[in-house]
């Protein structure tokens, strides 16, 4: 089959590698009909990713159509439309029942495309293990665009702002503002946020956000902020980007009492915290990983009863086989580009 | 001055009466800019009042401009525009000083217009007791149509909706659309329904409901709900009529596990409870009345943000010279009638 | 195998009954080392069951081994000591793999021994359905008998503590002080309520409740709990027996803003609800059955930390051959009897 | 009069100063029964204070009596038996009303004892500003010793508890056994833990802990924490010192999914936070100061009703006279002391 392939910092390849098949008999294989990048990929293409392993297939965000099911799934069939969860877990224990995959107790929490051991989808197929558990059915009138920005996106943004404990009337700020940053604050919203103000270098980006109802922060996000808000700051902050520089912009614009929530994702072993300040203004700091199963049933009813549209942050469908260039433009951040979502069929 | 007074069932009339003076120093007089007529009103319209008394000036909802100030007064100025909160406290007893003004420790929780003792509001003038906590500024940018509903029907609803404990994506009916009832669709997005569904015997009243994103139930509301539901039910319902049947009828479209929360009120020392069903089904139960005091900090800032438009709710503008007339029209519940506002001026 | 079964009003019977065998491949025969009477059994002893099947084996409380699994078993083996949970589910949907298998999806929810569809465990073999789902290992260091109490008592007492949010520092009366009564003070204790008021008939047991710490209410309740709370009332009711009388007092003792919580078995279609003084009160009420799988977590967390000790609650330890004694005692609520445990092998 | 007076690292002497006279006439004095010396004492000793200023006098536990009361104060006379909180706010802002002086509105929070600006109570006589929301009335059967604990030490580690949302069952560590840290140990079993892991450097404080129900951690934490934990660390750590390798510490015991909460003084601009392994293990990090007046309701309620006992942390009983050498002893962390009432008419 046809599929992405990462060979080291900013060269990804359109490669043919073998077809994928079950691991085992609880395992199912997906025939992707989308695929997305996502902005952890771009950690991987920047040479800073998870393994070093070269070679491997790609990409952890994909919807499709089950094609082949091992014996033990019970939950799935040929046919069936599925997005595949970004995150897997082992179905069997107690957190993972629970759709907490991260908490897996067996050490079988992973995530596609990372490296070899899980191969990804931003493929024509993709392997999926465990798959009772880490498959979910596309609900009906659920778009495949809609699907796979649930596949890690939305859940991302919606774990984000679900630890910050939104309350209503809060002012949310969200700093970054691609797709993660635009569904945190859609979340935002859902959440009850009386204000979001959105941060991002981009203007294109402050446009979208702006678009959805948010008010875009022009000029330093340090001083604006603070003038938006009677000098208060905000009562909420989620970051999206994972910067030490916006995580510490973050703590800085967080009111008194205000909660920092972060999930862009940072690898610093020695964050210079201004603790101080955090103590001086009680701030509540929480980071994390998304456990795509347990923050699903909420964001799919939702998504179902059109209270939030997750399909909005796609901006560019491009083939497959021009996978290099779309990491290209994604990378680039021009463009007024946010999802990208490829074709794996073309 | 001008005000209406109650006389007996359906007997409300305009009057001319004496100007009221502050009660104490810690008191405050406010000329009426405009007062509205609640669903409780109709309760003493009907004869079903909550005091022996005639003659008294109704009313409970009202905003205009401070004329005149107790020497204790340091919050309020004359010439202040403000709303007065419907429900009163005596700002002192801890309770009161955190808004919860229906647990005053003192025993000077109260209401405007419910009998002689506390003379009401829809009149030219009426006299606010511990003005530094039973009125509230009205921030730049909130009409005094947005400003009146925010002195009762939206803190009911809004305190109904958050005893509800609504989870984000739940599927949340309110039964009864009049003022209260819309505005509990409103409060029912803002904490993250996922869908709203709006039960009335009015069309236009379920149409209104529609315009604003819910669903209409059409039909027996026992079937329309579970059908609606694939058979599960709601998993919050928000009651604002305060009738038996009501009351009944949402304990039985409440799903599992459900949360029912009365608004309306109810008088009955023996409501027949359908035990046996709130147990299998583990239905959480709450009823009560609103310390508006308590509820306004969220709702104002909803407001302000334009996340809440309070000002839906009102459908007509008359005269208070006309307030038999504008009884008789909210009593009857048709023409789409739903909050009147009465204009003291006129 | 000798078991009690149920032949009518007060006729219980020590009767000799086929072994059970498993109902499936997911199955498991648990050979009962100690089993208890609940009180709800009471409700079968005295006629008022939850079906008109005669001649069933009763019971649903027991801990055991393991004798014979089902293929499909993965979680337990012949020879493992558990507890046998005294509600079911299937182990599959959504609901039941979360412990919440009062709520499953496939209509298995189920109680052992209260008709012929489930057999009991007063007996010397229980046949568990869905044993992965059903039953759970006893962990080192809690002994039988508290192992006895985890199954149905003390997991009804904690649901019921756990829905009436008490707040550290809180008054919570309990009315009842049966097992479940009594576990219901333990839990209230963990929860960090300040004070627990013991409200029974019994002198023994408001005297059992005051030796774990709470304070026995002497004389009417309604007079004395007003009385030790300043005229304040309850912040919380725990009703841990179903009658409407004992209902109706929770509701009456409760402080303005409470949360009253019933346990007890309430099987009225048209309980006389004071709904003014309700909503006056500004009440939450909550009535339910519990998933023992959903609660048990924290509760053997609690008790392998000695933080609690559910074998307090047992007065007696009799032989099954004697079980219509035993049923007689429980039934008396006479000579300081709380929980009944009762031997099969004897 | 006497009192405790810094003027340089190590260097607190008895002076004889002027006697305090009210502010304003909302202000009171207070005759110092007995005063605590508290941790955050210690920086100031150390040299490490929050003021450059030099002679004045120290300390912010207090309880005594009421000798002066300015015009305006209307909730205390002379004579009242009070508690002076450490934390001191307007009294008349919203954050303040509610209790939560640090939030204080009108810039009026503070603390004294810090510099020139709140001269502190170890001293005869303090002057107590907004008496009315500053003082708090010592409840009857609550002995002094509580009380002065409950003045700081109590309600900020309550606030540690509080903000780390306990679950009942929950495996709690506290980091430092200090009087702070005793009564984090207290307060976390009044919040439902399950086992609480006592940490310290110093041995006699760890069987402090052990005493009242915590299992000391003997050896390196990082190891021992999870060999008790079955690898999986600590669900909440409570963190009492302030210190950066504490804190460091704190991030190093806590289980995936934990919450760090502190209530140690940091005064770092740059703490090196291990972002990647916070976010690896999604926990949650909270900071801040205690607003006692905030935390005391539930605080009192459960001391007075016996549920815990804040005199347990006095170990030592001297005179004011022996200032100088009380901030020794307590400074050195040696002979068992915890906390340290002085005497000032001794």
């Amino acid at each position: 089959m046809r599929a992405l392939t990462y060979h080291g910092p900013f060269d990804v390849r359109v490669d043919t590698i073998d077809d994928p098949t079950p691991f085992d008999s609880e395992a199912a294989v997906v025939a992707v009909r989308a695929c997305g990048i996502c902005g952890s990929d771009l950690h991987i293409y920047e040479g800073h990713g998870f393994s070093p392993d070269l070679g491997f297939c790609v990409g952890h965000e994909a919807v499709g159509e089950v094609v082949e099911v091992g014996a033990s799934v019970s939950r799935f069939r040929v046919g069936d439309s599925v997005l595949v969860s970004a995150s897997t877990g082992c179905n069997d224990c107690a957190p993972c029942r629970a759709g907490y995959v991260l908490g897996c107790e067996r050490g079988r929490s992973g995530c596609y495309g990372l490296g070899s051991m899980l191969p990804g989808s931003q493929a024509e197929y993709v392997a999926v293990p465990a798959a009772d558990g880490n498959l979910v059915a596309i609900p009906e009138g659920v778009s495949d665009d809609a699907a796979l920005v649930l596949t890690d996106n939305a859940p991302t943004a919606w774990y984000g702002a679900r630890r910050a404990r939104i309350q209503p009337g809060d002012t949310v700020a969200v700093i970054g503002l691609g797709p993660v940053g635009i569904m945190a604050v859609l979340a935002a919203q859902v959440f009850g946020a009386g204000r979001v103000l959105a941060i991002d270098l981009v203007a294109e980006r402050r446009a979208a956000a702006a678009a959805l109802g948010a008010e875009p922060v022009e000029g330093d996000p340090r001083l604006v902020v603070r003038e938006l808000t009677s000098g208060r700051g905000a009562d909420v902050v989620i970051e999206a980007v994972g910067a030490d520089a916006t995580i510490d912009l973050a703590m800085k614009i967080a009111a008194r009492g205000a909660r920092v929530s972060v999930v862009g994702v940072n690898q610093s072993s020695a964050f210079p915290m201004h603790m101080q300040l955090a103590q001086f203004n009680e701030l509540e700091f929480s980071i994390g990983l998304c456990s795509v199963q347990r923050e699903l049933p909420a964001l799919l009813a939702l998504t179902r009863a059109g209270r939030i549209a997750p399909e909005v942050v796609v901006t560019h469908h491009l083939p497959l086989s021009g996978g290099d260039d779309a990491y290209r433009l994604f990378h680039s951040r021009e463009g007024g580009v946010g999802k990208v979502v490829l074709d794996p069929s073309a």
